[in-house]
């Protein structure tokens, strides 16, 4: 264990580049290792340690307060930590022979350089702003800082505005882009999003991102997925039509730019530190650069990520806050704990349902060749007897040799985030499949289940690898195989069946097995797959060769792409 | 990998003893292993596979039809798993050497008897009901079953009795006594509540059970805690007033009994099974008694205590589920996986918070002579900018020489359960402090921060083990030392500082270094020890030789007994 106290006197100047998030972590942190430091942060925008996953919500007005998103200021910097937190001065250069930073205050202009003894970049990521026609028009928005959000909310004040903002395109259906849906639409605002890929939430599953694209259709969201902008159609200085790829122009008030971001690497890079393979800062354990007087934390570099074991940018405030506190640490002292590997868990609520993920996706998993299944369940978010109970949609990511888990995803209006945080944490140990069946979760009907979501998953999978109730994907080809339908027909009804199969409620199959095959491959479905796993086995047990459930059911089969 | 194909045609005859979770778990489980096997499960009560964690719920009338708790009936295990449930049916003895089950048919007074391959005890436990005068009275309930229920929710009616029920005494403050508290409130009944220890909530540590208490308090309950029962007044053959250890009486229009269960042994034991040292039925990882061929589930048994490393009884709904699961399989294929060590994981909503729990208390690790130490915070459900944020007490323990986590306890109004469930599922893999700070969680401002209390938790204790920012115990005698309450002046006219406390605003401590005896060992408060901490590290910083900081703070030392 290492002994801080011995090392917290050292004399030594720490310079922070960046002053949100990872930055304003690891200046509190050094200070508390460090009374004897010199401490002082550059923030080249006006204000340090606001809080950003939270600007959506003031522009929606669920946050009601601007200053609630004020989460430390200079002033709070200096009294209770002793550290210069300079707003509005940018830092130009490093000089590493030299240990200096050659800094601007934008305000007065002026120049100079400040000395170091350890550095630490926080220099987050820049929004990007696709090089078309008319992007610079002052009704287009991106939304990465308070300046941003400022100008959004001044852009929708019908004071400022030549008109009213009636409609709105939001282009990009990553996190921010839903959550600025959500709170436009609040807004009473018509909007379109726009989403190059086919999907929205690309880091989920095609299936899984269906469900979300539902609930936006459930509140009149205009979707257009698959189709990228051309361009912006513009009337003096403000854009008044987006033009799609497809052609299509979609008349809109207000643009806001959710593409995504790039790391603000040029600091780095002119320095000359290493740069890693998907365009990050690199850094070691303790989130040194190549120059270990350099520390990196934040959006601008490559975290480790635990399940791919590869390094890649992860820009999430929960790795840029921890990561911030330990560069701090071992700023300041030269020791401290090592950032621990990340799994890239993350959560946004849309409407009334949420999306939540941790590692990978299947699509992840075949991109970066990892072998990979996955099972469906959809369960209570507690018990069904008890009011109120919500379904959770989890998908359990694992892999088929060894039953490691390597990801999973939830879907649903309450709960997803314990189950994806619990899974995330058996994660971290490398969990199998099998070390989920058995975990011990708290239950009472207000709060969940004697068989948890997870367990249920968990069981499938089991399931599954052993053999015992063989899965298919809920897209499987089914061509060829005798499928047996154990709805009641008046589901079968609302839901029709896949052509060719056979109708046989589930409380029925025993009295018509001679109807079936047992030699010829059989798939069994139902509605969410818990009476296609009876039946599944009442077939394996029936001497049946080869028998399946068609994981997730009707209810994730009819989200597939025609 | 097992391959249970090949067991499933075994032919045998599987009899269950109890058809409630565990025993409804291992039938059900047990036909989907084997369609070949004969399956007969006796239950001497009316229902099979009723909800008993809603039994509380429905008298309160939250849930609302009673239907609702009847999960499975005897007509839906013949038609989907062609299992006979036979309600009413008492099993009297076993004769092992026959391999055969005596039986009563309660109905009709027939007794037979019955051959099995394999027999599944899932008895349960009863209601202990004190040898106290007037415990026979016919409004004194206690709470197991549905029958229970009925009788329960028919003494409240006022068609049935001789006057409404204004006034109620439930005796016993576990689980289901609080449960009933509730429900027993929210029919506009005034409730006294009796324990016989010095707490509500036995299982948690005294202060964690202090907030839960305090909640009861702002619910106006009356609660009469370290008094036992010492008889019940009687007229004609009603309760009117329970009489305490303390001497004193409360008029009572209903006493309802929550005191405790005991397990269902006896047939176990006349069978000559082994018993195990806390009294419950010896079993080994597949659920076997010293009868291999006789398996036991429930609350009637003891399983393997995950930290603790030993065996003793753990009366929770999960365990049972998942015993019934691998006992129905391995009675039907002789294989299965294994059952895992429990956690003792549980939660209890009241009125508008909730406890949850799991492995050791500190008082659980006194018992045992486990070294433990504890950390306390206090933190928002989610972002604290973002509305709606709850508090979360959450304490975590852990073993001060390696920092393996034995166990947390959480209060607060959402969120609770996802804390406590993450801690449990990371003990599962002999967690320490140090991977909970690591833990990848998901974020955003409706879910949860940056810095999760579970982060917030194990950071404190990682700092505590590091000697970075010792902790002191929130009830620790501070005679003797110098104490520094670092709160604003305001505070501490609101809650007054520890007598002959220094009263310096953590944002002064600097400029009063010279007030202070660096030499003496010294204590740094403040409201919930976030300060305090910042405060510590300044003292550490300017070289006083030993500094801790008072864990939760003057929130929880508020909490001690006088």
């Amino acid at each position: 264990m290492n002994n801080s106290k011995s090392a917290s006197t050292a004399k030594r100047t720490i310079v922070i580049v960046g002053g949100v998030a990872g930055g304003a972590s690891a200046a509190a942190r050094a200070r508390r290792c460090n009374e004897a430091a010199d401490i002082i942060m550059f923030e080249k925008d006006r204000y340090v340690s606001f809080a950003n996953c939270g600007l959506p919500y003031h522009i929606g007005g669920e946050i009601d307060e601007r200053d609630k998103l004020l989460v430390a200021t200079p002033e709070l910097f200096e009294k209770r930590f002793r550290i210069d937190a300079r707003t509005r001065h940018e830092v130009l250069s490093i000089d590493q022979e030299a240990k200096s930073v050659q800094v601007k205050n934008l305000e007065s202009g002026e120049e100079f350089a400040q000395d170091y003894d350890r550095l630490i970049l926080s220099p987050g990521a820049s929004p990007i702003i696709p090089p078309i026609e008319g992007s610079k028009a002052k009704n287009v928005f991106s939304l990465r800082n308070i300046e941003d959000m400022d100008r959004i909310n001044q852009g929708l004040s019908s004071e400022s505005s030549t008109r009213d903002v009636k409609q709105a395109v939001v282009v990009g259906a990553g996190f921010i882009g839903l959550e600025m849906v959500e709170q436009l639409h609040r807004l009473g605002i018509k909007v379109s999003l726009v989403e190059l890929a086919p999907q929205v939430l690309p880091p989920l599953d095609r299936e899984m991102a269906r469900l979300i694209e539902e609930e936006l259709e459930r509140h009149e969201i205009q979707l257009h997925l698959g189709d990228g902008i051309q361009g912006l159609k513009v009337e003096g200085d403000r854009a008044v039509g987006v033009t799609l790829d497809s052609g299509m122009t979609i008349d809109t008030d207000l643009v806001i730019m959710c593409i995504g971001v790039k790391p603000n690497t040029q600091l780095a890079k002119q320095a000359g530190l290493e740069i890693g393979e998907t365009g990050g800062i690199k850094i070691n354990e303790y989130l040194q650069t190549s120059d270990p007087n350099i520390y990196a934390v934040g959006d601008a570099v490559e975290y480790e990520h635990a399940i791919l074991e590869k390094s890649m940018r992860v820009a999430l405030a929960g790795p840029a806050n921890r990561a911030g506190r330990i560069a701090g640490e071992h700023a300041a002292t030269d020791q401290s704990p090592s950032m621990a590997a990340v799994m890239g868990t993350a959560i946004v609520r849309v409407f009334d349902l949420g999306a939540a993920l941790t590692g990978l996706s299947e699509k992840m998993a075949a991109k970066f060749n990892r072998r990979a299944k996955s099972v469906i369940v959809q369960a209570g978010h507690h018990s069904g007897y008890f009011p109120g109970a919500k379904t959770i949609t989890l998908k359990l990511i694992y892999e088929p040799e060894t039953g490691v888990v390597l990801g999973a995803q939830a879907i649903g209006a309450a709960g997803i985030d314990k189950r994806i945080d619990v899974i995330a944490t058996a994660m971290k140990f490398k969990a199998t499949v099998e070390d989920l069946t058995e975990l011990d979760l708290s239950y009472a009907p207000p709060y969940g289940s004697a068989k948890d979501p997870v367990h249920l998953a968990a069981f499938t999978a089991q399931n599954d690898l052993r053999g015992f109730a063989p899965i298919v994907a809920y897209d499987a080809d089914l061509a060829g195989k005798q499928i047996v339908d154990v709805r009641t027909l008046k589901e079968q009804e609302k839901l029709p069946p896949v052509p060719g199969a056979y109708q046989i409620e589930v409380d029925e199959l025993r009295e018509h097995l001679d109807e079936l095959d047992p030699e010829q491959p059989t798939v069994v479905i139902c509605h969410s797959a818990k009476r296609a796993h009876v039946g599944t086995r009442i077939l394996l047990g029936h001497g049946f060769k080869e028998v399946s459930n068609l994981t997730g059911g009707m209810s994730i089969r009819r989200l597939m792409e025609n």
